[in-house]
């Protein structure tokens, strides 16, 4: 059930309130790997300029992150730096630096391209399309996009959509892709456009899942200290596509357990800078979580509900 | 196991952007009424002026609200108008004439100071202490309030927290008056100055419910039109209260079926202006709801999670 996940390989500078990160690692892929590891083998394709720390990846090459397809160009690594606002919920980019990553085109090695499961990270539509073209038979195939490329590369980006099983947007972007304020009006809108699955992420206030059958609704985990918020959506999306994998079932249970790993993994994401949570996260501490997940949202009817 | 009820009885006058009401039967006790009568009979104290059409409530007192307490003094009846935004997330108040309840010093009724279920909506804190001190031994008192109280009469508010058992509160609320921006923080402060149960809505992110037990996230229920959000939290309320005093016990598993109850009849009362909704609900509606509340919530813990 191999898992193949295709997305920046980025050092971010970070300012939140508790403190400042330089040139850590961060980019969409590295969050997804170094998450869904903690559940399933991962394949990555990426690319960093020579100047990428690329042994500082070792701890996740060593428990099940092939590395394969991480290609190392003349140049530059893509860097970001961005700094938060006190209560975290908003961010400004000071800087983002494109370096090799302007000039990516994802290749997928031979041996990563029958991936049942994939995952297509935040990057250009175009690119993304390139990766569909390149895997042979893929079983599931959700991708994450941005506003920039709801605003520039719409109409890619329609094409991406009709050839995916799921896609992860917050509501911000939900909205925007829609034009629908109201978030059932924009599932619906979405899922008119191909995906048949469809998360919408809403940073503290949770998650929503939207299958064919149904919706399931996932609470923000309550943490009493977010540190660095930077790289929760990624990670969310690798604890949901590694227990999708780890599964090997599509059925609605799943997709919602799925989701639950999804919000536990993001919610240690924050816990620290980069992904520096995941070095040491047991999977004892995922598991309670998701227990507590469970308990902070399960409640019984009575008999007069007939249940 | 009487329930009482005391707060504002208003005219509401309220645009949105699907149309305009005036005059429109409101304020928190008759939002809470109409709400709680679809459970569980109520006692309402409250003051109209000369002017209130008091037989529009008389659907209300044909379905076990006991209006006996609703005084009707000489002069105006309160009236608030506002205007919606666009999209529902925000409003502004246009005008507030408070007329006869500028005096309002609620009294209640001999046959009402035996209630064991008190819900003291939001007016003015010294005013709420003194409901407290004229019902004699209630079982269990829950108190709204509001930005303005915590700003000008912060002193007198905490003084009623030590006596009540459980803070409704919106998250801006519960952000002003611990001035923690965290709600777990937040929470922490509030619960050491004498509540015992928490409520804080997040509007159409749902609740929480903190006991002293447990945490409990509920979701906003995802309704594709909402017509007027106006007296959401009020009719919350009242299904939350409703629902304890029909049970008769206070576990943390009646106090979670509470938050759906109050989330179920807040989500009827925004599909119509005023207490429309409420006319004609029915029991099985809100049950279904409920249902669809449990379906939309739950998961289930693979074998690997020990469950």
């Amino acid at each position: 059930m191999s898992l193949l996940v295709v997305g920046s390989v980025a050092l971010d500078t970070v300012e939140t309130p508790f403190g400042k990160a330089e040139d850590a690692l961060g980019g969409s892929a590295t969050f997804f790997a170094a998450a869904a590891s903690l559940l399933h083998p991962v394949q990555l394709v990426g690319v960093v300029g020579d100047d990428y720390p690329t042994d500082a990846l070792g701890f996740l090459a060593e428990r099940g992150v092939d590395l394969a397809g991480l290609e190392t160009a003349p140049g530059e690594s893509f860097r970001w730096s961005g700094v938060y606002s006190y209560d975290l919920n908003s961010r400004e980019t000071l800087e983002t630096r494109l370096g090799v990553f302007a000039d990516f085109r994802p290749k997928i090695p031979e041996q990563f391209r029958d991936a049942e499961w994939v995952f297509l990270g935040n990057i250009d539509p175009e690119l993304q399309i390139g990766v569909l073209d390149q895997v042979r038979e893929p079983r599931f195939v959700a991708c994450d996009t941005m506003n920039l490329w709801i605003e520039i590369k719409r109409s890619r980006l329609l094409d991406l959509l009709r050839r995916v099983d799921l896609l992860m947007v917050n509501d911000a972007e939900a909205r925007q892709l829609s034009g629908e304020h109201n978030l059932s009006k924009a599932a619906a809108f979405i899922m008119e456009r191909g995906p048949r699955y469809l998360v919408i992420k809403k940073g503290e206030h949770g998650a929503i899942l939207f299958t064919p059958h149904s919706v399931f609704f996932a609470p923000g985990y309550p943490l009493e200290v977010v540190f660095d918020p930077t790289g929760a959506g990624d990670a969310f999306a690798g604890g949901f596509m590694a227990h999708l994998a780890q599964s090997g079932r599509m059925e609605d249970a799943d997709f919602r357990r799925a989701v639950v790993y999804g919000s536990v993994l993001g919610s240690f994401a924050v816990e620290r800078f980069s992904i520096e949570r995941f070095r040491d996260l047991t999977a004892d501490e995922i598991e309670e979580r998701t227990r507590q997940f469970r308990d902070m949202t399960m409640f019984e009817l009575g008999v007069d509900a007939g249940v």
